[in-house]
């Protein structure tokens, strides 16, 4: 079989082993359910409770401001409609370049989305302007999932902090919070939401090497959500149903992983990044890149092959074995163009020619190379038939 | 170490080791996105839709009628809200011995319970007197996990068809679903949503020797459902966030392994529950079974022994190795006497010393008659103190 390359690692990450062996105690010996009484059971609440901590530490939080979901389009939904569904009629503020777990729940209620420049950074002046007495919420993802540009969150959380002390002068009760989506950030930027600044952080397992729909709402003291979710009364009431032990446990190994590996997969994967893009730069094709040159993850590369379908690309690159994406993987089946691009201002042709590589703890540079060479390849094909 | 006797099935089943096997596979090497586009990430969207199908196939419905949920709890909050949220000021009628995840839920909403008799089976005159115009869903669990009292689910069916056909009749367009909780009926009972006549069935992966927070929730062709989760639209939009692969399919290994053993187990585990019976019966005790004697689920028996504080019983049970459960594993850390009983006519007293003992395939004879030694030997001591 021929040997693939996989530069999707935005859409979804291969779990790293130590976590399948963390996990493996709790699917079939210490399986019993944390709420009962027994000694076993408290044995296994014990292990919640320790991952708890351990999560809770890496982002520098209390233990109690971590609540677990089935996975970051839970944990987006737990934050916007947790919040808004308690105030009726008030408002809620989002960027233009959400990814639809956050753009969906946002619809349902009163929502207007913040202008970002050509470079996906969020326009400050217009949150500035659109920010009035009625918004309760302010929803920005940390790091694009579909170009890479990393927000400026604290200038984010210095707007909102100025917001509240003017509120509170005014003598004005309505409350300000400050959620943000860091499923793609989480691998490579500081997570420490009390630096950050942040009031409701979303952190998604699968895609840090983690479980599959394994997910973390931070969640700062004294805020309440309305649940998504009633019952038994789990997770401080916000996300019933027995705990996923196994998958818990495995999330907060994946965050302990990640955050060892931060900086020095930082640097390896920014060369990488780098070395493609020069590569790239060197065909005898016009591309263009996406999203800010250096306020960029650094495993992530948006851009656009002029005059080229990218579906088309997408498929021949897979038939010389190279998984890449055309968009984020979920909108990946829809025939829409993608509504970050739009918001950045580029056009439909460009926005149908893009394709997106996201590079991970696998990818070498000799993969970086071979993938040059069979997108050189595909282009010059194209460019015989 | 000591050996230690589970009988707490209800709360808990270990997980079996041939749906580990069956998960391993999707946690590191075919671990893609099933909405990318590349074929690798096809051949995983194919293995989730032959999942879809095996269980859809053990329920004798269609593969589009399946949404796989993470859990027991969100598949009775999908169902529950997912209805309700269309019809505001609409009416809901759940029984009175409901598990949390469904009355939490039903408490958003106009709701009404209805009464069960003093072995909890369902009051059918009752809900046919509650039953009017503005009911558009009726919620009832399929087998009490308190006490294990099975109900007549094609009576209530039968209940509701005949009201639907009254309300064309009439010229009515309210619509009228019935859902039940079948968490503790998978095992043991019939699970063919066709034959069954609901509209929407909840199962949980968690307690049928599946992963935890895996879940299925039937809903009939031509429902539609407000979603708890908006998003990337997976699960025909009902529940997005990317599939849980491993999960998913773990689940639907264990429901096929479930209904392979159904049979057998079934009659394995009511001579064990009935050995168990007959053992108690003849302890010098006043014991008080609870449910119905005979439609009742194979593995569950629920007891009181009177005069005895079953929170002491269950801690002295423990140190001897013997894990039982008090009530349900989710209520068991609150104060509050179980509603079921209540609901049953049970008084507090007798409520506050039932003990919940379930069966399950590691289940032995020699761990029945051990475990009322043990019951008779704590018994004896607290009468000595």
């Amino acid at each position: 079989m021929k040997k693939s390359v996989y530069l999707d690692y935005a859409a979804a990450t291969p779990m790293d082993p130590k976590v399948l062996d963390a996990m493996r105690p709790y699917f079939s010996d210490l399986f019993y359910n944390p709420s009962a009484l027994y000694l076993n059971a408290r044995a296994v609440k014990k292990v919640l409770s320790d991952a708890r901590s351990l999560v809770a530490g890496l982002l520098a939080v209390r233990p109690t401001e971590i609540i677990f979901t089935a996975g970051g389009s839970e944990a987006n939904n737990l934050a916007i409609r947790g919040i808004m569904e308690q105030f009726p009629g008030k408002k809620l503020l989002i960027s233009s370049i959400e990814h639809e777990s956050a753009r969906g729940p946002a619809k349902l209620y009163d929502y207007q989305e913040i202008k970002v420049d050509s470079q996906a950074l969020l326009d400050i002046k217009d949150l500035a302007e659109c920010l009035d007495d009625d918004t309760v919420l302010i929803s920005t993802i940390y790091a694009s999932n579909e170009v890479g540009t990393i927000q400026d969150l604290s200038a984010v959380a210095e707007l909102v902090n100025n917001a509240k002390i003017d509120r509170k002068k005014r003598g004005l009760k309505t409350p300000l919070y400050l959620h943000t989506d860091a499923t793609q950030a989480t691998l490579f930027m500081n997570i420490s939401a009390k630096t950050l600044g942040v009031d409701l952080m979303t952190l998604n397992g699968g895609k840090i090497y983690g479980p599959k729909q394994s997910g973390v709402l931070f969640v700062r003291s004294g805020i309440d959500l309305e649940p998504l979710i009633y019952g038994g009364g789990q997770e401080k009431g916000m996300r019933s149903g027995t705990e996923n032990v196994p998958s818990i446990v495995g999330f907060s190994v994946a965050l302990e992983i990640a955050s060892e590996l931060a900086k020095t997969e930082n640097q390896r994967l920014s060369k990488l990044r780098d070395e493609l893009r020069l590569q790239l730069e060197k065909l005898p094709r016009e591309i263009t890149f996406h999203g800010h040159p250096k306020k960029r993850l650094p495993n992530h590369l948006s851009f656009a092959v002029q005059g080229h379908d990218n579906e088309r690309l997408m498929m021949e690159l897979d038939e010389l074995g190279f998984m890449v994406a055309t968009g984020s993987a979920c909108s990946a089946s829809s025939a829409e163009v993608s509504h970050v691009l739009t918001a950045m201002g580029v056009g439909e042709e460009i926005a149908r020619s893009t394709l997106r590589v996201t590079l991970g703890r696998q990818t070498t540079s000799a993969d970086i190379k071979a993938f040059t060479h069979a997108l050189a390849d595909v282009l010059v094909l194209k460019q015989d038939k």
